[in-house]
């Protein structure tokens, strides 16, 4: 058991704080052969990197990853594969009010609950930045899936904003700011975003990750289950509060007749669904159909606007935070989703070799 | 690792088929020296026990619980309790259908390509009879809460039928048919579920699980967060597909400045917040405040109307399922539910203790 | 985490107390489409079941197994396999001495000073009872190794008595009450037992577990160590004190020079080694030669002649074990031996799978 | 799982290689505030550090470890503690023999078997540089066992060589250069060293590790036994060939009688045992009594005579390893030993405080 680790066969384990001298993270059970180098890192790295457009954090961190350990003359050995991110642009000379004060919305009160102490420059470990090394991770993750699995992320809605499905654009992904699908909803969430950064004030969003590729019968039954395990793994990221799979709380308003995932034979003779409110998960265990995650993320909690709070001493003020925040990290959460996704599936492929070869 | 376990130091392992001998749990890692006998398990088993109203399975079981070890002179010992239910009410003899045709929405197809074989009576392994071995670790995990800390789930949406809160009343959960907290709402219910059960189909819902007393500092950074603890838990109960915490997907649609839980003193010198959003949890950390969990649970996949699939061999037919199946699998869920949360709970305190003392 | 399983991917728990209900495991993880059926597992039980001869304890005890779940028409379907055995001899009327005083050499003191409480009746947990479930398991084990795998067992040593390896024969295991391989040894050895036998007295002995027909490669580096594995394994039996790989504690005597296991090529185009100082593992993954794990048994601390001790409240007194006892632990330790080893060889086996396909 | 850890709740994962970048560990679980500096590891490290006598490697690393992660203000926080030792004396130039050439010995041909490639450079991730992070991590647990837990350890036999008993003294340990209690044995040792180091040659030893202050109930039933913890632990050092715990293998000569540690109560008011042949455990769990601990380290596998093997390509071919080799290994694995078992100890300790408060 560790808190820090998620991930059986394929495990992965991360440290570091927001300021201390770098994060990094320490992949174990990856198969031997696998062509890597850091530039195949790099590039999912600098997807979710800090700065990357003027609606994300501006603290300016190359997130440059050095690969410590695992590799030899390019190829992955089957030992732990350790990587690390130097943190360089810090600026923690000032803390005077995170250090005393517990922001709404953050870990500062529990971690204090927890632990009677806490690092609390730039939310220590409970920092969103921590979610680079889930990405390094990730990169990793899809070697091992290999070129016939794509796992893509887009972000399905802003606020009360959501695409419509019948723009959607893989490609537009790549196009706008906010990996959205959908062409005329971007324009819609550059304007929102805009306005909310000149209130000081932030935004939820919604990200949906989807796999495609993933033969039938990976998972496990029960508790080792495959949506089991990407809803553990999209809740653990910063600020999300909910997960669904397929349909998911639709499904809650449909009958069985309509929710009702009816089977024909494929063409490459393998049953085929002609829908997927399953969202490609029976019973813990995939069905060659497309898997499809959605997770909400909050609204960031570091907003402008002055909120009541408590100090560590327990007096009442109130506390407003400037800084460099991202006015909606559901934008910087896709990346993350998405490389959750290759890690439980990578991990889950794993499973399912070790027991039915 | 295990498939077929879950928790870390307070540990669940279940074994079982619907139609097998019998179903069980292993149980490691109780505190000794808790008063327990069969009766503290059969209390909760009761409350999910097929049969127990007309909008249930009539499969007749008693779902009466052994104790096999780990208590002694009617304390537990700190050494593995083993729980079992015999299969009594079987009805195995004919299997014509299930055994050669995949149910749409069912786990036929998955566990088959997965596992090249599968014990296809009533599901076998993936029957959601597995569930009342989780909620027979259920009422252990009570023993290790102890009276303080209250585990309550309701039943808040059936198909598109959303309760009224301000009707909320636990006493209200115990009184009708559905753990409906809205007395106006269960009504309606009946009357739904009467046609439901008329037309052969069969309908979605929400259930909602809350914990309070919960003390803050329980949980744990990164990836042993209560939350996503708790999302692994919930989304591994047969027919989940979606998990929330507090305000869950809504919080896509909120600003910074709405979702924000303002914090004052509380009477008992603990920081108070002025809401919850939340749901009781901060950076996986619980904050005092109630933690608050919801989850969907599509509509039963066993229909009477006739549905399109295919047979083991590849052949096209259809398939209507007659039997004794929950019209709203949902109900059924809450106790489950709870359970759950119960074991998350006393896992997470257990590992709180072993770092914090 | 759990205390009282083992094994990663072929796992292993074990639950019963010496004079409860019964004994059971449930075994997580074995690859479907194994034929198994009770007599598979009764096979190796009858080899450990007490009152086999008269030189083991004279409880009478079938030991018979269920198998519970995981298996459908006589194959393993993927799914959790339970397996349950009654505790029928049990005459637990009376209690008074172990009761109130503690043994020396056994865990009674160890288990009320860890749970403030325990299960006395004839050691409860801490009873080597438990070893018939590990029995149970190894020939599940056994099923996934394959007929090409032979996992053996003998005792090599009784008391001071060391046997001639130069009379080596496995046949002979099979004709003596000792599994020892030395057909004049056997027959010191039992003049040996009566006469302690007639004293009241135990005594000690060495089991050795060898492993043909193991590929090289299995096994992992640094903590996940086949050695450590095996080291663990057998150290968790009851009143085991040592455990050696190859050359073992004598290894220590010898010089770099000596001790080289030298490599020339085989006639299968695999390196051969010319002696196996090993054991078979080099870095903590096999080397295609045979492993040889050996371990030391205590004598059996339940003896006739009284021994100082003292009472739960603290009193001095002292003890004389009257009862069912084996005068030496170590011959039924050799049916244990074998199954942990054929345990950690599955586990190990589906390890490698996973990671190196 | 991981290949790469050890521990459940006091968890430590490490990584590197010999001639890679660095070495490293992460370790989970510490509780917070426990003072900690770089100097608290250093301490133990330097006493693990190559080059430190003339009886070790003479590869020039001065082995600082730097903490990256975990402390905030000099105390620790209750989040993972990153460690990184650099690599920095590798002449890593010429490896043409062990490149191609499989060392009996050595995990050369075990890793290929295994793995298909590997980083030959000074062994890869086979070398016992990974055993200093087993130190650093030991320096952690020392903290959480605070100071009425002294865990020291000894070399009790170098080759056929064994300490006199009667001249035990633990501040002579300090005193010459193999951690040897008995001065008169040091003085022999130091000659055999130089002749063998002359010859080109190595040698085999025993250490003894023990733990004083250890209170009773430390440790579990069955498979989480202190003991299996231990035997696991020591046999995962590199070159460790066997593992025993209080009288060890010589159990196995004695009768019940002899065996007996009789108990009498204690001033303290706690049962004592007149005589220790458990070792400090019983049935798993610690007795009160010293933990005695010896394992066997076989004779470094580099040496000068030349030696018969084969190339990765399958041709016959012979080997001389000439290099900075330690000449007897089981010097430098005192430290380590010591390490693993403060590491043990730590996690049965929050294990034991997770179950029983």
């Amino acid at each position: 058991m560790s808190h820090n680790s998620f991930g059986h066969l394929f495990r992965v384990t991360t440290w570091g704080e927001s300021h201390g001298p770098g994060l990094g993270c320490v992949i174990d059970g990856t198969p031997p052969g696998l062509a890597l180098d850091e530039a195949d890192i790099q590039y999912w790295l600098d997807r979710r990197r800090p700065g990357r457009s003027k609606y994300t954090t501006q603290r300016r961190e190359p997130d440059a990853a050095r690969i410590l350990s695992g590799t030899f003359e390019g190829f992955t050995t089957g030992t732990p594969i350790s990587l690390m991110i130097e943190n360089l642009d810090q600026r923690s000379k000032d803390y005077g009010d995170i250090k005393d004060k517990y922001r709404p919305g953050h870990a500062d009160y529990t971690y204090m609950a927890k632990y009677g102490r806490r690092d609390y420059r730039g939310g220590g470990r409970a920092s969103a930045r921590e979610t680079a090394m889930r990405v390094a991770a990730g990169a990793v993750a899809r070697k091992i899936l290999g070129d016939d699995i794509a796992v893509r992320g887009a972000l399905v809605q802003m606020g009360d904003d959501t695409i419509d499905r019948a723009n959607w654009s893989w490609d537009e992904t790549e196009n706008n700011d906010f990996w959205c699908p959908d062409a005329d909803a971007a324009v819609r969430w550059a304007d929102k975003l805009d306005q909310l950064r000149k209130d000081g004030d932030s935004i939820g969003a919604v990200i949906e990750v989807t796999a495609t590729g993933v033969p039938p019968g990976w998972g496990a039954p029960v508790y080792g289950k495959l949506d089991a395990d990407l809803a553990a793994a999209m809740m653990s990221i910063n600020a999300v509060k909910g997960v669904e799979i397929g349909a998911g709380f639709g499904a809650a308003a449909l009958t069985g007749s309509e929710n009702a995932d009816e089977i024909r034979m494929g063409t490459d003779g393998r049953p085929q669904f002609l829908s997927n409110h399953a969202g490609g998960v029976l019973g813990g265990i995939s069905s060659g159909q497309e898997i499809v995650v959605r997770f909400a993320v909050k609204p960031t909690s570091s907003i402008l606007a002055p909120k009541q709070t408590v100090t560590a001493e327990g007096e009442e003020t109130e506390i407003s935070t400037k800084g460099r925040h991202d006015p909606c990290v559901g934008i910087r959460a896709v990346p993350v989703g998405e490389a959750m996704m290759a890690c439980i599936l990578a991990d889950q492929f794993l499973r399912h070799r070790a027991q039915c070869g």
